[in-house]
């Protein structure tokens, strides 16, 4: 059963949902009631029974869901069941940040490479991957076939490291520059821009302050 | 003129204006047509047109808007004109990270101080800033006023920085943890969710791929 068309806000949620049932799995829990789902997650039990409710018959009332099957049920829906690889387009301090972070307990997503334009830091260390040259974006993405990038370049470069993706044939990118990208149709491009976030607290705050 | 109610994609795409605004303030421009200004924020001249509208007369039909008087108008909506600090908790690789990258050209913007638990990281150097006790976290909130505060503390201790937050009377947060925090109802958490955008983009590029 796959849901064709879903909202962002959905996909979203399904995707806090997805995280609290890993967390769970991981714990040693076979079976989660909603209102654990939802205490876990942050989100009302009437909220996450009317979302799953939407995709069909995921548990019964009362007897909660099955973790191990809700989970498959929401990577199905989500697409998720076997991520596609992702890779990082700049080894700055953001994008090794991340290569150091890692993706444990996100469902299968790994970095798998990281690239950067400078050869004073191709070969070097960033996380647990060698840095190597953007010249080996194409032929990664080829191998992989399907490749989310992460752009993690310094200011000014987003754009030039947008057109390497794109003409290798990438068509999902995460960008963290604050640039806008002019992008084709068929490639998805989605921003974490934290001025942005600050910018929308600031704003929420002080209307707060003025009593609005 | 301060509009009270503006949606929050409003605000994020008055958010971008007034970093585009900003930008053309380096390069001198002083004027900036609606076209000029929707090619380097990536939307459409009519939805640039449109949003300015509905915040009063900015600039005349043809002539083009003044980017300082812009510049200011907006960032009077948006309650930016005098941004409030903001603090790091947790110096790991991304609370660093992001203490490197800084926030030039975020319209004032400044990471304050980072701070962090563990002894063995306090006063040693992230970025610009010695890394200080979450102790003194009271202290700085209690003389700024007004704070942003990172949360950039590793998994599992999310809500215990949160708390230490809430306590010294802190009421905007933004998250990089995966934890879903338990925040009162006049305090406000925004979350920056790199594995939720790879959801996302993941189940977009699926969806493509099956022809949906």
């Amino acid at each position: 059963m796959i849901a064709a068309k879903v909202s962002e806000k959905s996909i979203r949620r399904l995707s806090h949902y997805a995280r609290c049932l890993r967390l769970a799995k991981i714990r040693g829990e076979f079976i989660m009631t909603s209102q654990q789902l939802a205490a876990t997650c942050g989100i009302s039990s009437a909220a996450v029974r009317r979302d799953l409710s939407i995709y069909g018959e995921f548990g019964k009332q009362g007897s909660g869901y099955k973790v191990n099957d809700l989970l498959a049920n929401i990577e199905n829906i989500l697409g998720t069941t076997n991520p596609p690889s992702v890779i990082i387009i700049g080894a700055g301090s953001i994008g090794c940040a991340l290569m150091i972070s890692g993706l444990d307990g996100t469902g299968g997503y790994a970095y798998e490479a990281v690239f950067d334009n400078d050869p004073a830091k191709i070969g070097r260390q960033c996380g647990e991957k060698q840095i190597r040259s953007i010249e080996e974006i194409p032929g990664i993405i080829k191998e992989k076939k399907e490749v989310i990038a992460v752009i993690a370049v310094s200011r000014g470069a987003g754009q030039s490291a947008l057109n390497t993706l794109v003409d290798a044939g990438c068509k999902a990118v995460l960008s963290f520059t604050l640039e806008p990208l002019k992008t084709p149709e068929d490639v998805e491009v989605r921003y974490v821009e934290v001025s942005t976030e600050f910018d929308v607290l600031t704003h929420s705050m002080r209307r707060k302050e003025r009593g609005d």
